[in-house]
Order: structure tokens, then C-alpha cells, then sequence
């Protein structure tokens, strides 16, 4: 079976899984319009609707590209035009539709509503999460390859560090390495909190910095336009960098956090870094499908204050309120690892675990891998030294 | 006066004008939740509520990050606690309100309206980009000291291509000199249907390649996951690459475009680049605060007539629907350049345009910059060498 094939059964699984659930919830369609969730059930992109009734074939309303392709495709410049396409395919206007009322605007909803003659919604874009939450084979190959691809990424760290350097420079050096080896560029998010470019740098007392965007850590930025990431502060002696840059080498993102250090730190830091690997062993001996999230967020603070690091956990000045999340085709999917989650592990999740300290005059410490939970256990599926690394 | 005071005071007439507006559309309240237009009207980014009355100081209901000290601002978890936190400050209930409705989702929006006891929304984000369209004098300093920077990017342009590279290659090498340079990284655009990074680099006969995306121009991408830009083609003998990356050095962006050849071009692609580098020089002759975008468009579409080159106006397979745009905190602000605008200049409007042509076979030709309109004309704010420049 070539990966052709493979995609395209596929796409046929994600679709029957998308209208077995639709038909659960009683709704008779489902109109796509964000490019993450018409990529995920099309596997391209394109400008438009995407009609999918709970039985039957998707119709693609396309605005843009011209001339598109797709086989059952109809141009449609407007939202007003849907009822009569509809007609003209033979096919009913719904009673009842889901849409991406997490992310469409208000007025795009309002448009899409009153051009269909309903006036309220079902939320596609929690539908489609909690479908996307669960990995299908293709994705997990996907993810596995891209994984790959991402573990160099904190094996070159050392080689692109100078003397000198500042946080940015690190950065932009990791950028450009990242680029070359065929990073897609853009890093995809979900929400409206979530600004960053390609990743997170942080050196020294920067990790303590609060940011306003919803990172396990933030740091200041190099401007108030995007206050995140590196800040320009020098790298210095005795303090550490913690990289967690974009791993978007195919469309299903991994998430890897790793830490170097200049000389020798404190202590503390190698101990809170020890924790945060005892925090993934615990992990890796303990869930398999049916832990509940909540538990596992639990179990990391458990460990956290048995070290007494209560402080240090997730941040210092601020401290989020969760130390894992979901990842794929968005960075920031489903479940998330925190105290009031109400989701259980199920094998074809892919997550990501991020228990982090930091440690006041030195920086950031503790690793983040991704992780797929199969039917035993957790896979981890992002291998690469765990130790903090000398520059 | 330095230019920490300068913004100070410029922030006070941004939020003046603000408050005008309101009053007179007679709305009581504004609550602002963008990047962008908390950027805009505090200089600084916090995830929460900025809450504008019709007359009197604006409150910062802030979510994140913690600890945030500007003055006037009230830590708030969530909406369903505004209407408290508002009596507690001897603010009145707002019974009529203006929300982004055209950016915030249908579900972030019918939240704030429950909080708040209303039914409906006046659109906030369509208020701001009226206002954002008309820089202010610190924004005008900030678009000038970004274009000295962007200009640059372009002049480098020869010294990084290698014989023998790919768009893509040329593409990263660019986005490396300009994070290098103090980019901001992030590229910042408004709507649903804009993804990319950090802009656009065309060769050959990519130029022509349809996007779902609505730039100019498109291109097909290296992966169906991002359906814009280069596709890995490798720049050849009598073919041209266009340049299009982002120009944001400072939060004010401006937008330039040039183009490069490798060997000799055929006659008509020379002749295309002059029409464009023509329709510049016709803005430059008549465009003046009152001329209407319908006209401007008009003017570009007439001159492209006159020398019989419709058919590569703007795209060939697709053709683009404007010929220029705003420009600011947004890469695509208004006014858009295009038939049915109803808009018309005004002193302080940064606009770019970009006529350009898609020859097939060698590629896109012609030139973007960004222009700032003045009581008198038009003042050209992006200076670098317009003809086709070897590579």
C-alpha cells in the first residue's frame, strides 16, 4: 500500500467517523470553513464550505482556489448561494447544522445561519477536536515521521550556540537550521491567545517572565507586539536555555522541549530537572487508556511536592495550570493535562508532557516529549537525550 | 519630546478618536479582545477584556499574564464577572456594546453578550480598521523607520541566491537575513483565509499557481498543509523570482515587492514590469486625499488595457480582484484598491500597491510599495532600485 492509498482510506475513516458521530448528536450537516479542519478531511486547503451531511458524499463549496478540482466541488462565492446549490446536488437544506463556533467570527456564524434560514448552531469545532483528539494510522505514521525529523532539531542545538550569543540570536539560528531541514513555517494554534513565530527560546531569568499567551512558559519577547519567547538577554555562565521550538515538519506536529546549560548551575537545577524525568517515568509506568487527565496532572504535583519544587512548577511569577496537552495538526488540542479535566487517556491520543521548573537566577529546566497511548501504555515517540546538555 | 512620551501621546489620540467614533454611533461601551487592537490602543498585549466607555478611562479586565501592572486594570477570569467588576469601579452597566464581531468567534461573543445582558453587538472590529486605516503621527514614524529596514532586505536579495537554488531555498535564506535584521517574526493578517510565513517568494511558472489564500498572488507551496508561496522549484535561466516577505522590523508593517531574473527574460516580461512600474508613476500623478479606491483601481486596470495585457493581470489562472491594500499592524488593512470600494484617500492612509503580471513560462513581473497618502498626493515611503534586477 503505497502512502497515497494510505491517505486516502484514510480520509474515508476520518470522514465515516466525523458522520457516525453526527449522527449521534442529531445534527444533519456539518459546514467546515477553517483550513486546520478541512485539511484534516480533505487533506488540502481551499477557501470555502465544507458540506458534509451526516450520510452521504461532502460537498466542497469553494470560493478559492479557481478552477479547484475536487471531485463533487461547486464554486460558491457566497454563503447566500448554499440553499440553491444544495438544490441543484438534490440535496435537502439541514434542520439542523454544526458549525466552528469556537473559531468563525460572530458575523461569519450570523451570514452562514441566515443564509441556511436557521438561527442556532452546533458547536463543530468541539466535534471536530474531540475527532481529532484520537489519531488515526495514517496520522500516527505521519507524526512518527515527523518526530524523527524533530529530535535533530535539540541534537544541533549545541552547534549552533557561539560564544556570546544572545537568547534571539539562538533562536533565530534554530529558525533558520529548522527551515533548511523543511519545516512547513507556519506553527498552527488554536484560540485566540496563542501568538508566537516558530517557537520558544528561553535564557535565564527570562523563563520567569509572564506572558499573556497561554505557553507552559512564556518570557518577555523581543517586542510588546509579541511578548514571548527570547528577550535579547545574553546567554550567560551558569544559567540555562530551554528550547521548545516548532516541530512542524509534517502537518502532525510532535512537541520536544530540551535544556542546555553554560557551565556549571546550581544544585537545585539539576535536581528540579530530575524530577521532571522522574515526573515522565511516572508517567510512562502508570498511564494507559482509561487514567483520567486530572489524575496525571495530580500525579506531577504529587511528585513536585514531595521534591518541595511546589514554587518552581510551571513557572514562578506565573504558573499554568497544566503540564500536558494534546498536539497534532494544532498545537494545542485535546486533552489537556490539568486539574479540572474531565477526559481519560484513549489509545490513538498523542500528547505531549511538559513539567518544567524555574529556578530563580538560572532559568528553565525539565524536558517535554510527545507521546502516543496505545492499548498497553504510553509510546514515547520523541527520543533524544534527556539530560541538560553543555553549550 | 522622546519616544516613550510620543507614543504616551499618541496613545491618548488614538483612544480619543476611539471615543468620538462611539460617540457618535451612540454606542455606551467598547470591549476590545484582539492582539492587535489592545496593541493598538495600549501599546502592550494582554489576553482579557479592554473595556472602552463612551467618554471617561478605559479599564483592562486582564486574564493574563498575572501580576500586570498597567494602571486602571482589574484581574478577570472570565466574562460572567465584567458586570461586578464594573459596579465595583462605579461604572454603569453598558446597554448597548460594540464587540469584534467580525474576528471574536460566535461563541467567545454570545459569552460576553449573556455577561453583559445583551442580545446584540455593533461591530468593533470594522470601527478600528476605519480608525487604524488613518495612521497617527507615531504610527507614520514607526512605517517610515520600518521601510529604511525592509528596503534593505531587498537589496540583499542577489548577494543570497546561489546558482542553482530552489524558490524555497531563496525563500529561507531571505527569512534568515531577516530575522538576522530584527524582524518581529510573526506576520500579522486579519481574516480567515490568510496563512503563511513570513511572505511570498514566486519563480517561474509557480507565479501562476492558484492559492486558496487572497494575496496577490499565490503560488502552490511546499505542502498541501500551507498552499501559498514557493513549491521547491528550481530557479531557472530566463525566469524570474518575485520577492513579496514581510516587512515588520517594527509592529507597522510595509509591504514591497521587486523581481529578479536569471539570464535574459523574453521582451514581454520586460515590457509587463515597465506597464506596472507605469501605474506607479500614474498613482504618484493623481492619487490625492479624495480620489476613490474605484478609481485607482480603474486607473491600474485601464493602463493594463492600453497595453493589451489583461490576460496576466494579477494572476493568470486566477486572477486577484484589487491592486493594492492597506498596510499597518495588519498586512492587509483598508482601503483595498478594487472596483467596488467605496472608500476614497485620506491624509495619513498607508497603502500598498502591487500591479503585477504573471507571464507564463518566465514568471511574475512587476513592483509593490507602500505609499503614505498626504494633504497633497502621495508620498512613496519604500525606496529601492524598481527595475528587474539580475540575479
Amino acid at each position: 500500500m503505497n502512502s497515497n492509498q494510505s491517505l486516502a482510506e484514510d480520509l474515508v475513516l476520518r470522514r465515516e467517523r466525523l458522520q457516525s458521530a453526527m449522527q449521534r448528536q442529531n445534527t444533519e450537516a456539518c459546514i467546515l470553513t477553517s483550513s486546520i479542519n478541512i485539511f484534516y478531511l480533505t487533506g488540502v486547503i481551499y477557501a470555502g464550505y465544507l458540506y458534509v451531511p451526516a450520510t452521504g458524499k461532502p460537498v466542497h463549496f469553494v470560493k478559492r482556489p479557481e478552477g479547484f478540482s475536487l471531485a463533487n466541488s461547486v464554486p460558491v462565492q457566497k454563503p447566500e448561494l448554499i440553499p440553491d446549490a444544495l438544490k441543484n446536488l438534490r440535496l435537502p437544506l439541514p434542520s439542523t447544522v454544526f458549525l466552528e463556533t469556537d473559531v468563525l467570527s460572530w458575523n461569519n456564524c450570523l451570514r452562514l445561519l441566515h443564509a441556511l434560514g436557521l438561527s442556532e448552531a452546533g458547536n463543530a469545532s468541539a466535534l471536530l477536536r474531540s475527532l481529532r483528539k484520537v489519531k488515526t494510522p495514517y496520522e500516527i505514521g505521519m507524526t512518527r515521521q515527523n518526530a524523527r525529523q524533530h529530535e535533530k532539531v535539540y541534537e544541533a542545538v549545541p552547534s549552533l550556540y557561539q560564544k556570546g550569543m544572545t537568547d534571539i540570536g539562538l533562536q533565530v539560528e534554530l529558525e533558520y537550521w529548522i527551515r533548511q531541514h523543511g519545516s512547513l513555517g507556519i506553527f498552527r494554534t488554536f484560540g485566540e491567545n496563542m501568538d508566537v513565530h516558530m517557537g520558544i527560546v528561553l535564557s535565564g531569568d527570562n523563563a520567569g517572565n509572564p506572558s499573556p499567551f497561554d505557553y507552559a512558559l512564556g518570557g518577555e519577547g523581543i517586542s510588546p507586539a509579541l511578548p514571548v519567547s527570547a528577550n535579547g538577554s545574553v546567554i550567560r555562565e551558569g544559567q540555562t536555555v530551554m528550547v521548545d521550538m516548532a516541530g512542524n515538519f509534517t502537518p502532525w506536529m510532535t512537541d520536544i522541549t530540551r535544556v542546555y546549560a553554560l557551565g556549571k548551575l546550581p544544585e537545585l537545577a539539576y535536581r528540579a530537572h530530575q524530577v521532571s524525568l522522574e515526573i515522565h517515568q511516572a508517567f510512562l509506568e502508570t498511564a494507559k487508556p482509561g487514567t483520567a487527565c486530572a489524575a496525571l496532572y495530580e500525579l506531577s504535583v504529587e511528585i513536585t511536592r514531595k521534591n518541595k519544587l511546589e514554587s518552581f512548577f510551571m513557572g514562578t511569577r506565573q504558573q499554568a495550570k497544566f503540564v500536558g496537552h494534546g498536539v497534532g495538526l494544532e498545537i494545542n488540542e485535546p486533552p489537556v493535562l490539568m486539574a479540572r479535566s474531565r477526559e481519560a487517556l484513549e489509545p490513538g491520543i498523542v500528547f505531549a508532557l511538559e513539567p518544567k521548573y524555574v529556578i530563580p537566577g538560572v532559568g528553565a529546566v525539565g524536558i517535554e516529549n510527545t507521546y502516543l497511548v496505545t492499548s498497553c501504555g504510553l509510546e514515547k515517540l520523541t527520543i533524544v537525550k534527556e539530560d541538560i546538555t553543555a553549550l
